[in-house]
Order: structure tokens, then sequence, then C-alpha cells
């Protein structure tokens, strides 16, 4: 058998329709920025709406102060992925926004997408992340 | 009762013994690093040797091409991050490595834990990924 065999799962390319499908189906994604001493990734609840994500964060906590930090011009590039991978079957897909991040004003949290925190206590900052680009894969047996 | 009742998850910190362990438990993480359009994030498979961990990727494919071409003076800052959450109790956990990311010579390749990448086809590019800090944080109830 050649190593690249039928049966092995195969990557796939997704349109912006399915991507946005999945994003709107999830909970939990990642938001990856530069806090100054390079890339991060934090884990946040967020919701979604139309071409944007919307998450919290503990306004005193070290994402928030990271992100606004790295704010420049009213926002900051950032990447916020969401996936999900099944280990039993070796499939899955994942989904990238990338754009620009900005912190949302008291005004702007009364009329955006709510986001339900898991964790307990403060969650006051919010930040959206409109995206410019929204890319996907699936992997899949053929 | 307050916001923040005794019922709700709590966020609280991982020391790095335990990062490492939950670390060698998993089998996908996710890369994030700058490809000179701002941040960008992409799942690979891997597997952890000391405080680095390996993942493999398509030679012919955008995150070879991404990361070759991010590297200077023969690495890139990358961040690796892995988590695990349920859905079901709004618990889990996230590591997240940050440090140097290298490509491998094919000597390297050979001395190296290997990687069992999920998709078939060719995933002859290897990066290193030295871990200069590993934090990470177990969400949980009280």
């Amino acid at each position: 058998m050649a190593a690249n065999s039928s049966d092995e799962p195969v990557l796939e390319e997704l349109d912006r329709a399915e991507c946005m499908k999945l994003l709107a189906g999830g909970t939990i994604g990642r938001v990856a920025f530069d806090d100054g001493e390079g890339p991060t990734v934090v884990p946040v609840n967020y919701a979604v709406e139309g071409d944007s994500v919307i998450f919290r964060t503990s306004a005193s906590g070290r994402l928030n102060r990271n992100l606004l930090s790295a704010v420049t011009g009213g926002e900051v590039r950032a990447a916020f992925e969401v996936d999900r991978f099944e280990e039993a079957h070796h499939e899955g897909w994942s989904v990238l926004l990338r754009g620009g991040a900005h912190p949302l004003s008291e005004a702007e949290k009364a009329e955006v997408a709510q986001v339900r925190p898991w964790p307990g206590g403060d969650r006051e900052a919010w930040f959206r992340l409109a995206a410019s680009s929204v890319t996907g894969r699936r992997l899949r047996r053929g």
C-alpha cells in the first residue's frame, strides 16, 4: 500500500458559510495575539454576531491587561480558532477567524450578543473580533 | 446569591509539572505564530520530548511555508496550546507553551520523538518548539 492509502483521513477546505455555521455551534474558542513577548493563546467563551465573535474576560486578568496593552489605534491584530476533533476516528474540523480585536464600551456591551462565561466572578472586559478572513478545514475519511 | 456563588467554576493556576503531565496525555495542539499578516493558529498532532513539543506538517502546505518564512535566526517565536473542556460540567484545563520553533533537519527527525499525524499524505516538515515558559489553568468547581 502507498503511504497515502484511501482510508487515511484527508484535509479539505471549508467554505465561509460552513465555517460560520460550525463557529455558531461552539462555545469555547481560542484567542491568539501578540502580547509584546510573542504569540500567546487564551481559551474563552464566545458568541457570534454577524462576522464577529464577542468574548469576555476578567477586567483584572492577564488576557485583558495584555490585550489592552497591545491595542494600538483602537484595535489589536488577533486570530480566533475553534475546532472539534474525534480521537476515535481521527476526524474533525477547525475554523480560523483573523482580524482586529477591540474592547467594547459599556454602551456596546448592552447591544451585542450576550456571552455566558463558564468561570464565575468578574468577566467584565468584553472584546469584539471582527473577521477580515474566515477559513476552515475538515479532516475526514475519503 | 452573589454573582460568584460557590457552585460556579473557578480558574486556578497549574504548576509546571501538572502542565507537562496534561500535555503528555494529548495528541492535538494548536500552534500560534505571526505569519507576517498577524497571529494565526493551526491545529497539529504532536509528541512531547522533554520541555519541547515536536509537530509535523505538510512540506508543501501553508503551515510549513508560513512558519519557514517567519523563521529568522533559525527560529520563530510561537505558542503551543492544548486544552480539554467538558461542555456538560463547564470544567476543563488548558496548557500553554511559549518559546522558539525551528525546523528539524533529516538527522534530527530520526532522533526525536516520533509524531503520528492523523491526515494522510506528505507530513514531512517537522518542527520543534522549545518551551521557555509553561503555564496552565484549570477550570473547576470549588
